[in-house]
């Protein structure tokens, strides 16, 4: 599964994850800081520039990486 | 885990998960499609047009799940 996934340190800060989805254009970044909290940053248009940006709790990137994978069930 | 997920089934397209973020404004939203394409929406102001869309093929919605519950390692 690594394929397709580029991890960067930053130092201080914590890690992040550029999952690549296979578009000049589209691409979706993941910070996930010391702290646990997760920044997810949503690119479709070149640039430098995400298009939107979440912060999320641990809790909170649980449901969505559930969801996600198909691992989500109504509780 | 099913507090703060919100499914909706769409008859003949899938089902649809929004996630709650606490906030008025930020709220994610994926539809599971039948075929397994997974759609991303971001919210992150007021308003039911969403700030971001992205279209994910399973194996890249795995990825992106993967990083967010912190099961990602590289490969």
């Amino acid at each position: 599964m690594g394929q397709g996934v580029h991890m960067q340190e930053l130092p201080g800060i914590g890690k992040r994850y550029d999952i690549d989805l296979g578009s000049a254009t589209q691409r979706v970044s993941v910070v996930v800081r010391r702290g646990d909290i997760r920044d997810l940053y949503v690119f479709t248009s070149k640039g430098d520039e995400p298009t939107a940006v979440l912060e999320l709790s641990r809790e909170q990137a649980l449901k969505l990486g559930a969801v996600l994978t198909g691992t989500f069930f109504e509780g």
